[in-house]
């Protein structure tokens, strides 16, 4: 993949938006059992649901690595429509490493972006060294794909943005002006940057995103847009909860303002589940290791039913065995009338650090 | 990949002929310093040199380990027809590991043949162990192209087997019949199976193939079928080397023979190379290791121009810097007028273990 001097969007290119045609879904395989309990076995078959409950709407591609390949096969069985790839990396989180498409405003030509990744914040505070194998995902995948790729010059995750397809860019100042990510850039290098690789003409910040999220706050588990103009957000009413200063903070960053076609947002509230916490027996089925994760009894988890994904007819959600989960999902089929709300349980996935969304990538 | 009882053979479909139209050419990217001198760099650039005269007529995608991925993809740049894909494999024999595809006569679909595969004898007197990645490749190959595939009962190698594609295989006894592939299966046996596999009617044996061929005689390094009823043999007229009595032999198996569709066959002879020997420079550059792999100065090698590969318009075939390039290559130009012959050196696949159709395999 070599660096081109343009990015796309100043070629005409443009990241569509989640609910646009999906022509298949990315996934990757949890392994490292310093990450995900029991040898990471309870995740995989989460992923298994997940991939399943996709593959209704949607063609799934899982990539896993040489060691998993047979297991990962045998999992989905003659199950047409979720495809198993070798294709390795070191966590499974396909929304933050997988190349994040766009498409030519003329001729319609697909190209992937390959975002520079350091693990949610390099040596000094990511998550995890190495992270050589996630850096080559979005090049393999668009490799596979026989799509042209670009590989940007900053750092960004997937997970750290949503569009509206319109021209408007939906992140947080907590997560991408953090210094562990492009301290060389300043806020408006980072809005230009955002613009020209997305094809984008204007970006809206909220300050944070959930409490404890440690991918420092990305976007996707926040809020996103439903349709231009109107923006999920993460919500409590619980004054006593840390949680609470940042959901009224992002909602008044977003009052009042209007997008990249001059439409006045309306933001709606979706409730959050919990506090959820992370359990001693959970804790104690994850190998101890000494990198930036912390995996213990008790560990605030920043769970959130923002993280689905929309695909096609489809939207594939986490659920939480919370009282919470049918409020949830009411809300959201009622945003969403022409698609179908399918929850899935996703506290595995949470226990690893994100959720649907964080471990899918749709490709336009 | 769920193994079924009725061999694709039985149900419509045939392995087409390596004349008729291929939509890609699968190859694997050789790695291992214990085969390949000099950590495998001379092979590699043999192996580019290979995939970029292949591309010229038609896709190829080359598999590749994690570790090499990177370097790999560099090797081919932005040369659109050859994508490389992480798969990872033990050494670098696509023709042997790879699917065997069939169609069917009706539909026009596509079955990958997944055969047993056993390191060219198993742990007796197999090349290498182990051999596992390389017998996932096929089922890796139907995974990525959304074919189905199919387990096969016995152990085949896909550089055993020639065919004409209207119902005739070609194959030796010294391969098919040694005891360390299927020794619980008679000719009669092994006949019945590559009837019913490959949708054939006839088998015509010859006894041996090239002099010290570690393989155990495959067909691929002897003759090859150049249409419906002629074949093209590997010969010497050399009475004081081995190989002739192999060639004098096979000529004698075949000759007054008819196909399967009852044309009598006719032989046409292609002068071998060499004789060729292994040099003290070369051999010194292989990992020494405890494998059935014999890599020693004054090695013979068993070069031959048979392992040609036929690719849609193109036939790409090995050179070894020998007088009888030029002849091997007018030889092949004649017999078929209407393609492109390309010489390709060979000799670093050659000290290997084969050449340009064993490190190949066809997708119609």
């Amino acid at each position: 993949m070599i660096p081109s001097p343009t990015p796309p969007g100043l070629r005409g290119y443009r990241m569509p938006a989640e609910w646009a045609p999906q022509s298949q879904v990315w996934m990757l395989w949890p392994e490292r059992p310093d990450n995900w309990r029991l040898g990471a076995k309870p995740a995989q078959q989460a992923f298994v649901e997940v991939a399943r409950a996709i593959s209704r709407f949607t063609p799934v591609t899982l990539g896993v690595s040489a060691q998993q390949y047979r297991h990962a096969r045998t999992c989905f069985g003659m199950d047409a429509n979720v495809r198993v790839v070798e294709l390795s990396s070191n966590d499974a989180w396909m929304r933050d490493v997988g190349p994040t498409f766009v498409r030519h405003g003329e001729s319609g030509g697909l190209l992937g972006i390959d975002w520079q990744f350091n693990a949610w914040g390099g040596l000094h505070s990511g998550l995890y060294f190495p992270w050589d194998r996630d850096d080559e995902v979005a090049d393999k995948i668009v490799s596979l794909t026989g799509t042209p790729g670009q590989r940007a010059d900053f750092v960004l995750e997937g997970g750290a943005i949503h569009v509206d397809g319109e021209g408007t860019v939906l992140t947080t100042e907590e997560c991408l002006l953090h210094p562990n990510r492009n301290p060389q850039l300043s806020k408006a290098d980072i809005e230009r940057r955002l613009c020209d690789w997305l094809g984008a003409e204007k970006v809206l910040w909220i300050p944070e995103g959930i409490f404890e999220d440690e991918t420092d706050g990305h976007i996707d588990n926040m809020a996103c847009f439903i349709r231009p103009g109107e923006i999920a957000l993460a919500w409590t009413d619980d004054e006593s909860d840390p949680q609470y200063a940042r959901s009224q903070a992002a909602l008044a960053a977003l009052q009042g303002q209007t997008d990249a076609c001059g439409r006045l947002l309306t933001v709606h509230k979706l409730p959050l589940p919990g506090p959820l916490y992370m359990t001693a027996e959970e804790a104690a089925g994850v190998d101890p290791d000494s990198s930036g994760m912390s995996r213990a009894a008790g560990d605030r988890l920043a769970g959130s039913y923002i993280n689905f994904l929309i695909s096609n007819g489809g939207i594939i959600m986490p659920a939480f065995d919370d009282p919470m989960d049918t409020v949830a999902c009411a809300c959201v089929q009622e945003w969403f009338p022409e698609h179908e709300v399918v929850m899935v349980p996703g506290r595995e996935i949470l226990l690893g650090g994100g959720n649907i969304h964080c471990i899918t990538q749709q490709q336009p």
